[in-house]
Order: C-alpha cells, then sequence, then structure tokens
C-alpha cells in the first residue's frame, strides 16, 4: 500500500527530495498573479520538485515599492528593489510586472546571464518578442510565455507543438474576458453597452480605464502572437486590424439575435490561400456568430479559441482566459518545462518563422457584413441602396425593415432602420458603398457596420 | 518581400533543407491511420523539415501481408513483413498496428536498439504502459502517445506538460466517439440502443463488431492512461470499474431529458480527498449530467473532455477523437517532439508516478443515482421503496411516477414504473438497496440504475 499525504501540500516521499539539485527562481512583479505564483511554488514545492527533478527556490522577488505590504505568499525578505542584480543571479526569471519597460531590458539582461524566462506578458510579445526569440537563441535558453494568450488556457503549447505536425488554416478567438463579459451581459439583459461596462467594473471584470480591454488592444496582442505562432511567420501587432465593442449596440445584439445569430469580440487568424501564394490575416472586431456555433456559448469572462487545421479538422479549447491563480496555473506548467530542461538538458521550442508569410491587408478581405441604416421611409429608398451594394459587387442575404416611430405632430419625414446582412464581398467594396450612402440624402445614418463569421 | 509559396505543400526556402541531418522513421502498420501518417509525411515534408531542424525519411512500413496494395500513399517499395529488422534501423519508431503483441515486444526491440517511439496504441499503454516507460527511461529514449486518447485534441501534453504545475482534481471525459454517436442520436431521435447501433454501423462510425466501444473497453483503457497522467500514480485498467452502453433504453433518454439531462458516456478520473489522504478512482459508465454542462453539447463522433484543477479551474477540450486524417495529425505533432529532441538534444515527459496513489473501490464511492423500477401500483408501494433507501442512508431528490397502459382485460395487477433521483450515497448502500428491490415482491423489476455526475 502506498503512503497516504494529508492534505493538499502534504510532502510525498519527501526523503527523496532532499538530494536533487536546486534552481535559483526570479520573479518580477508581485501583483495577483505574482503572488499567486509564489503561494503555488510554496504550497506544492515537493509536487513541483518530483515533476521537475530538482527544488525550486525563489530567490527574491522584484517590485517598485519594497515598503508595500503584500500578504502572507510574498515574504518581506524576498522583496527588492535592486530587479537588476536579481537577473544577474537566477537561473529562472518569471516575469508578471507587465508593461514594455523595464521588463525587456531585464528579460534580455536574465537571458544574457544564461537564465530562461516565463513571461506572461502579451504586450512585450506581441510589440517586440523577435528581440526575445533571438535573445533566447543567441544564449541557448528557453523562453515560454502560455500565460500571454488566455490565461489559464493550454493554447500556445498545443498550437506550436501538438499542431506542429499539421497546417492551421484559421483560428477565432474569445480571448478578452472583459468584453466577452460585457457582451454576454447585454445579450442576456438587453443593456446598453455603457450599462453593462458599469456592471463589469462593480463586479472586478473591467478595470477603471477599460481602454485596452474595449477597444480591443489586449486581444490584438494576443492575435499578434496566435498569428505567428500558428503560420511559422512574424506578425506586426501594426499589421493587426482592431476593432473594439464601445460602438456595438443593444440593437445590434437584438438584431443578431432575430438573425440566430450572437455577438461575440473575436480575435481572428487566418491563412489566405490565393493565386500563387498565401498571405496571413490577423484581425479582431466584434463580428456576428451563429448561436449553434460552439463559441457562441462562451459565457460570461470565459475564454475559448477555435482552431481549424487541415489534419486535425475543429478544436475547442475551453476555460478561464485571466485571473490571478488561473494566470498562475499557465505560469508553473511552463516552469515546469523550463527547469526540467536545466535539469535534464534539452531546449524548449524556438521561434518558428521560416514560412515568412506577409500579412493580408484587411481591404482585400472578404467578409460577410451586417449593416445597419437609419433611412427616409419613402418609395425608392431600399432599391437605391440595393442598387449601391450591388453595383460594388455586394449581394445581399437578407434585409429587415422597421418603421421607426414618431411624434405624431412632428414635421420631419417618417424614418425606417434597415438591416442588411450579405453575402462575402470584398472589404473595400464595403467601404466604398458605405462612403456612397454617407453622401446619400436619403440615407440618415450609418448606425452599424458589422461582420459575419464561423458560418 | 518575402517569397510566397504555390499551393499548400510546396516547398518553403527548400535551398536550406539539403543541409539538414536525416531521421530514419519505420512505420508499424499501414491501415487508415497509418496512410494519412504517410501522406502528411510526404506532403508535408519540407514544412516538417523546418519545424524539425531535420528530415523524416521513411526507411519501411511494416505490415502482415506486403501483397495488398494500400493506395497511392503507402509506396509499396517500403514494405516490408520484416518489422523486426526495421525495429533495428530506425531512429523513430511510428506504431499504428494496435493490439498487444507484437506491437509490445517490437517497440521494446526499438528501445534497446535506441529508437524513440510514437504510438496511438491505448490497449497496449493501458495494459503494459509501465513496461514501455522503463524501457523508455532505461534507454534514454522518448515515449509519446498524445494520439492514444481523444485523438486529435491535444490532450495527453496539456495534462502532463502545461498543467504539469497544478493539482489535477477530476476529468469528465468522451472519450469514445461511438458510443457518443449513438446516445447523440437515441438522444435526438428517440430510437433504441439497437437501432441506433445500426445507424451508426452503416454509417461507419462503428464496428461490425462493436463490443470494444459499446462495453466501455476502449474507453476505459483511455481512463486508465488519463488517470496516471493526472494524478502522477499508476492506474492499472482491471482497477478501471467499466460499465458500457447497451442497457441504456429509450425511457432512460427520454427520463434523464424529463429532469434536465442527457446521457454521455463519461470516463472519470477524480482524486477523492479522505481524512488522512487521498485515493484516485478511474471509472467508466453512461451518466445523466445536466443539459447545459459544457460536455451535453458534444454531438456525434465528437470527443471532450473536461478538466478540473486547483489553479486553472475549468478546462475543456473538444475535437475529433478518432479518424485517419485526425488521429494522424496527433501522431505527426510528436513525431516533431520526438524528432526534434534527436537533433537538438533533451528528453520528453517521462513517466511520473512519485505520488503512488492507491485506487479506491467503486463501493467506497458516493455518487448521485437514478433509479426506475416496474413497481405493482397498490398503496404503500412507493412508501416501501423510500423506506428501504433510507435506511441505508440514501436520499431522494426526486420521484417522477407514472401508471403503466394495461390490456384492459387483463387479470394481471396495475402496473407502474417508477423513476428517482437521489442525493448523493455510498455505491455499496445503494447495491444493498438493489439487493432488498430484487426480493420485494411489489418490485416487479429493477429497469435501470445510473449514475448522475457534473451537477
Amino acid at each position: 500500500m502506498s503512503q497516504h499525504v494529508s492534505g493538499s501540500s502534504a510532502p510525498v516521499r519527501s526523503s527523496s527530495l532532499s538530494t536533487l539539485p536546486t534552481l535559483r527562481v526570479a520573479v518580477l512583479g508581485a501583483g495577483t498573479v505574482g503572488g499567486e505564483v509564489l503561494r503555488l511554488i510554496s504550497q506544492q514545492g515537493d509536487e513541483l520538485a518530483h515533476r521537475i527533478g530538482g527544488r525550486l527556490e525563489v530567490i527574491g522577488v522584484a517590485v517598485r515599492d519594497i515598503a508595500r505590504d503584500r500578504g502572507e505568499h510574498v515574504p518581506a525578505e524576498l522583496l527588492t528593489e535592486d530587479a537588476a542584480s536579481l537577473m544577474r543571479e537566477a537561473d529562472l526569471v518569471i516575469e508578471v510586472m507587465g508593461g514594455i519597460e523595464p521588463a525587456r531590458s531585464l528579460l534580455l539582461d536574465a537571458m544574457a546571464n544564461g537564465a530562461s524566462v516565463v513571461t506572461a506578458n502579451k504586450a512585450l510579445l506581441a510589440q517586440d518578442g523577435a528581440t526575445l526569440y533571438e535573445a533566447a537563441d543567441a544564449h541557448g535558453v528557453d523562453l515560454y510565455f502560455e500565460a500571454a494568450v488566455a490565461g489559464a488556457i493550454p493554447l500556445v503549447r498545443p498550437v506550436r507543438e501538438s499542431l506542429a505536425g499539421d497546417r492551421i488554416q484559421r483560428v477565432l478567438g474569445i480571448v478578452n474576458g472583459t468584453t466577452n463579459f460585457i457582451l454576454d451581459a447585454m445579450t442576456r439583459t438587453g443593456a446598453s453597452f455603457d450599462d453593462a461596462l458599469a456592471t463589469a467594473q462593480q463586479l472586478g471584470f473591467a478595470e477603471a480605464d477599460p481602454t485596452a480591454d474595449v477597444e480591443g488592444h489586449d486581444a490584438a496582442a494576443k492575435a499578434s502572437i496566435l498569428a505567428s505562432l500558428a503560420f511559422h511567420s512574424r506578425m506586426r501587432l501594426t499589421d493587426v486590424h482592431c476593432e473594439g465593442i464601445t460602438q456595438v449596440s443593444a440593437q445590434d445584439i437584438a438584431a443578431a439575435a432575430r438573425m440566430g445569430r450572437t455577438i461575440k469580440l473575436l480575435s481572428i487568424v487566418e491563412r489566405i490561400e490565393e493565386e500563387g501564394g498565401e498571405r496571413i490575416s490577423a484581425r479582431v472586431y466584434p463580428a456576428l456568430i451563429p448561436v449553434d456555433h460552439p463559441l457562441a456559448s462562451v459565457a460570461e469572462a470565459y475564454n475559448a479559441v477555435f482552431i481549424e487545421a487541415d489534419a486535425a479538422g475543429s478544436l475547442m479549447f475551453y476555460g478561464q482566459g485571466a485571473g490571478g491563480t488561473p494566470t498562475a496555473s499557465a505560469i508553473l506548467g511552463d516552469v515546469v518545462s523550463a527547469a526540467r530542461a536545466r535539469v535534464h538538458g534539452g531546449v524548449g521550442p524556438r521561434e518558428s518563422r521560416y514560412a515568412e508569410l506577409e500579412s493580408i491587408p484587411l481591404e482585400e478581405l472578404r467578409s460577410a457584413f451586417y449593416i445597419s441604416l437609419t433611412v427616409e421611409d419613402r418609395p425608392g429608398v431600399l432599391a437605391e441602396i440595393a442598387g449601391t451594394l450591388s453595383g460594388y459587387g455586394i449581394s445581399i442575404s437578407t434585409i429587415h425593415q422597421e418603421l421607426l416611430e414618431q411624434d405624431d405632430a412632428s414635421d420631419e419625414p417618417a424614418r425606417a432602420h434597415i438591416g442588411i446582412s450579405t453575402h462575402r464581398a470584398l472589404e473595400s467594396a464595403m467601404t466604398s458603398s458605405l462612403d456612397v450612402f454617407s453622401s446619400t440624402a436619403t440615407v440618415l445614418s450609418i448606425d452599424s457596420i458589422l461582420r459575419i463569421e464561423g458560418e
């Protein structure tokens, strides 16, 4: 009969652990994620030691203000404001401070001094991943970043390792929990964007300054990382088309529901096969997807990523995309891999960019669209709109028209709302049509322009 | 501007590939999966070479009958009936022949000769994984088996690498496509098991002899593998409790629907914390799960695995669990990892069994149950049944009673159907209650006994 351990953090055959080699671990940042990483390393130390074949010894935690109390899992004696010195002493650096500088310089220093790096810093990876990859290569150390995309969901590893023998065609991801929470709340309650955002802020699902989330910047950084991994090419953040959800209205949500669809903020990375070659696209925008699409039922702040690959077919990964503990889980998985390589030899996955595919500008992509217009309600308006679209090669799939209520006493002409969904058409053709509508007297306003995906 | 390649299998910067080292690959078996593996290696050779940093050269494909035509992707000149010789010449062996022998002996020979192994053989791993692991260890080679559980879904790698820093509490998996197809058809159409099985056979989703699938043996082998990975302990196949779906009736499906539930064949592996220690459970049975559980919407022959971990929270992985091409995708991901390690050094994950947790017998587990009985319809019967359950400490959650139609001329006493769902209770208590019911005159038959999970 084997030994039973008492409680979840008890040692398992601890006697054999004392002979294991020790790995010096430095942590950059002691926020929510950093605190959880330290808690797990401390509570599961023996289990981790077994899995690694070595012991993790945290030699320091670099913070900006050493005086601040960080709770029980961040021992005061480990805190230091001298991150630079720490980088020279570590075998392994866990970076959870975020931001571009000083994170980048510190990680480059650490790698130059022979440390492997585990980071959750999507902004840094999206903006300057190439520099980090090159440093890891040059110094023969490992660079892991599972936590940078979709939090706790194992995604980076499956994409760059499990699917390494396959060809990924498309990835549709819900990779920002804040915006999914807001859109889900709007869908369930009929609330406006502003009200749903306020609720998300009250419940801690959105920051006081929600810009990075609601404008899609966070999702765009993740799309850039995913595209690079999926297509073995570099994808610059500046080449990721990015639209947020601030323009999504309660009317859009209702219109989507009427069509059997729901609105999600998607990070889309896609391989576009063309005559004589292929290019890749990475883009972020709110899109209508069918309610029976696997991504449609992803509720609240959950994340999910849907992958289409030539051989594997459709895959989906679902889980928590943020939060201290889930993010710490992803980081520790990477820590175990990086630490195992230190103990047993070998190198982790390197940057794979042999394909060197160019990115395709949004204007050259073909999408299905949903547009909604407010027009004067008089004969011929619909024909005029349909004629404009048709003139640009855009064919209409469905039209929904609705007379808008009006004050009886008003002198204003009667107004109607028109919702049109189209078949797939060139983005540039839609842009041209909208230009025409803007200067058409009978079109009083262009209320929404959204794309339709996942059909 | 980067080069564009023409078509999906065209070379990418091929000029640099000729200088790469070559890895000799032997394939055991040339069935559907083997053929797809060979097709992908041939069509994506240059892409794989970039990802590996080495070229894969297939040196032979071992089959039982060299004379049979295997289609265009299995070149006749590679076929051999002398698998043993092949094992002495390979750097990497891909085993897709299945069965225990000669697969086991051949793989042990190959590892003794220094080859790394990629296998999809769940039966062999479940029955004798320990021997394979030990051989890999002894000879310093790698053993990969992503394709053995849930086909194309990256699952083995996430569990043993991504979640290596976490503590898995429970895994609920739909890991057999045939049985999911049958149960899904029964749910959608109201068909009986026999009719749904016949449909599955006609459509190629079930074998002519469906025993291994419908009796749960395939799912049990996968549960044993999953439990070993998730809990860092060995889980013998004989310790996996296994029930198939042949007893699931259209009435059970209808009763589940009435309760807002659906029936799925689940492979469950679970950590049971007890006073003074913990044990682990692996079991396979058809279970009722709530219709809003993420696993409930897994349709047709798809697989999905739901994981609960301390830090990561709830995760789900979804995709195709079988089929030549999806399985080949999983195999090639492993091939790339194993081949990279040959080229760049390092070792893959080893067996992790430091925890040495014992398995807990089913009788000692607590589950919620659904039981259905046919009883004589007369006063006091329900009270008698409730009394028996209560006597064994089982408390009832809901009761549904229905008078059964009867020939007016019949002399038989009136009969009723009773469906009872219970709160969580000891398996042994339920067994004792059923023993009592079997010898109770008013209980005419025990029609079903199913467990309720995922609540």
